[in-house]
């Protein structure tokens, strides 16, 4: 195999009982797992026992008694990566937060600190919070609007990013004999004041291993995307078909160029959900033994979830899916608006979307030698740098990582060996400069 | 030696390096402490070999290039703890972290992960910031005045204990033949609406191992003892002679009773820093050598920080201390009351303030056996419950783990082995009562 082979990339979900809301149910399943410690240091452990690149966790702000049951009582994302980080070596940290209910010194702090802690494997997953509830949570009237969340949110990592650039990497010089800790010309004060924000800083950590921890950015909307191509290092997306996932990936890459950005600069990477059996029948039976653990009351619920905890309960279940106008627009905007499509092009009841939300058939479905073939013909084929994988059923993640890793290795599309010391490193992304230091030595 | 015999406490400082602010350039001195994650692992297992009872991080939200270099560089506390979180097993891990540029929902979230990740050994030592700079650094027009920071903590303090109680302990049932996840009647919903905070809840993690995270409260003014005997399970102080710590204790616990409180439930601890010698001399040695390395520009430049980073340089050293009318009061305003007084009552110069303040004399100096005594007789005449110790040099606490300890364990006073799994068990605190769970049975 060549040396130069693109490498295809992978991330592991970390989200309680993999499969879906009910999955906690299933006979395999350690119930409690969203807020079971032993139970998540296993899981990190055995993904970089697979050289999986990162860890990443997903959140959110607000709970009803209605939410997905790991919903209700798990570990808040960056306790939870930093307590990772010192049982793990080399596997990334990745944990979402939002930039709608959040100060910029303190999650520019809190990630810096991530990143130190782990020798430069931190990761944050930009988000805007969609759940409109969330602001009842933080003292707030009223939820931003969709795309005022992303203008807080590029202002929000303009800052950010600035924080991370107070200290050049060689600032701390710490010469016992002169008494000079610092060097003062590699000190940098950002002193923001924009629309959101007004941040003087410097911030009181040093620069990070990374440069920055990585960005990663999860929204499909327009201004998601605007987003990204401004900012983010990495996406984080799901699509049904290898052709609407090429189509996306084209379209961030040129968004990128059009902004003066390298299209190789960022890694697209597919979420999905596997299930693997011994036979495509035996895959088959494990969907289906999952999926049937969900009853129809409980999948009106969380299909409400997506559109502002709308009472789905009130509509015949056998009838065409119903017309709820523009519910949704202001939270999961891209998965609302994908809803309201397929169910009126597939002409959809409700019952049936219901159900397809709440267990949807894995992306990626069949024999170890299937799956890799698949995964393998999207990367190859330019519909994602990587993958974001969960399991379908709560085991299927242990199949992934015993079956399908090894046969993508044996490709030469994966790695055997950690490549770097840093996530960055690992995810073949460059260390960015400090925009101070560019400055000064263009000046000098 | 008798069963009952009262038991001190202990904690430990994690702050870089020990000693003061130029201790960094001791020939013994782990320069970069503050960052170093080796150290601090270290450092933490050492406590924990020791018995130690919590390690206590202590935090700021607001650096200029004057700061302590310590302060320049260092690790955000609850990404700190949480990291070490999962390389220690009995020590308990207490944050500090403010009230004044914070959310309430956020920090209840992060302190009961932190919680669940440590099997119960969770802390948050509340502050208000005394920094005024700190608003600067949260797009904030002004800090809040010092008597109104403790009017927002009484109100914020009620929102996360309430959050912590949003789940009762055994709500999460997880029955999987019958799909009920929790019981309706064990979750409740805070519906806060105060002066300053609107928060629903409930809080999406579960009740914390502790029932809730042990409560540290570290300000000595009268706001700050006020709200202490209201809401702490444990006080961080600072006293220079037995009788004004034995007048502050008994204050505090008569404050306690006034609100209906037992006395017994709060632990007192005295910050202290402590240097060992072989001999008396020997001590005295290691604290000229460790207090000969601070200049006075530097020292100056401390000093300036609690008086809002006032510029002491423009007076003459050797005259009385300056006339500097009310400044440091919206700030840290019990010690700024105290240096005021002292210099005064003592007609100090600014020199001698300054050298004071900056590499002040240790509270515990001498032979371990003579430390251990003074200890003793503080602890024995109702002076501390507790210490909260760092060292007076570089290597200062590894001398008061290795010398001192043993000696109080010897007398009786200190535990051979940990007593119990948490920190409130540990400290001889009980675990709190869910307020919902408590009314429910009244009413039934």
């Amino acid at each position: 195999m060549s040396q130069t082979q693109r490498q295809l990339r992978l991330g592991a979900i970390i989200q309680g009982v993999s499969g879906n809301m009910s999955a906690w149910r299933h006979p395999d399943a350690v119930a409690d797992a969203s807020i079971n410690v032993d139970y998540v240091i296993e899981l990190a452990r055995r993904a970089e026992r697979a050289k999986i690149d990162f860890l990443f966790v997903a959140d959110g702000l607000y709970i009803t008694p209605q939410s997905i049951p790991h919903f209700l009582n798990r570990f808040e994302p960056i306790t939870l990566l930093s307590a990772l980080a010192l049982v793990t070596r080399n596997i990334g940290l990745v944990a979402t937060l939002s930039t709608s209910y959040s100060e910029p010194f303190t999650v520019a702090r809190q990630f810096a600190s991530l990143d130190h802690l782990s020798g430069g494997r931190g990761g944050w997953n930009v988000v805007t919070s969609p759940l409109e509830g969330s602001a009842k949570n933080f003292s707030r009237a009223t939820h931003p609007e969709h795309d005022e969340r992303y203008r807080v949110a590029s202002e929000y990592l303009r800052v950010v990013t600035g924080l991370w650039d107070s200290w050049e990497k060689d600032a701390f010089v710490r010469n016992k004999a002169s008494g000079e800790f610092f060097a003062a010309d590699k000190l940098h004060t950002l002193n923001h004041k924009g629309q959101y924000f007004s941040v003087q800083g410097p911030l009181n950590v040093g620069r990070s291993p990374q440069g920055r921890p990585v960005i990663f950015q999860a929204g499909a909307s327009e201004a998601g995307k605007a987003f990204a191509a401004e900012a983010a290092d990495a996406i984080y997306t799901r699509h049904s078909s290898l052709e609407q996932a090429r189509a996306f990936r084209e379209d961030v890459r040129r968004r990128l160029e059009a902004r003066g950005r390298n299209a190789d600069d960022i890694r697209v990477f597919q979420g999905i959900s596997v299930i693997i059996g011994d036979t495509p029948e035996e895959a088959e039976r494990r969907y289906q033994q999952t999926a049937e653990l969900v009853t129809i009351d409980k999948a009106l619920e969380y299909l409400g979830r997506y559109f502002e905890h709308h009472d789905f309960s009130q509509y015949a279940l056998d009838e065409p899916f119903p017309e709820i106008g523009e519910l949704g627009e202001n939270s999961f905007r891209s998965t609302t608006d994908n809803i309201k499509r397929y169910a009126r092009e597939r002409g959809l009841t409700l019952r049936q979307v219901a159900l397809e939300e709440a267990t949807p058939r894995p992306s990626f479905i069949g024999t170890a030698a299937a799956v890799a073939e698949g995964l393998a013909q999207w990367f190859l084929e330019g519909a994602a740098d990587g993958f974001i994988v969960r399991g379908g059923t709560p085991t299927a993640f242990d199949d992934f990582v015993d079956q399908v890793i090894p046969l993508l290795q044996a490709r030469g599309l994966y790695r055997q060996e950690y490549e770097g010391e840093t996530l960055r490193e690992n995810l073949g992304l460059a260390e960015p400069e400090n925009q101070f230091a560019q400055r000064r030595q263009q000046v000098a």
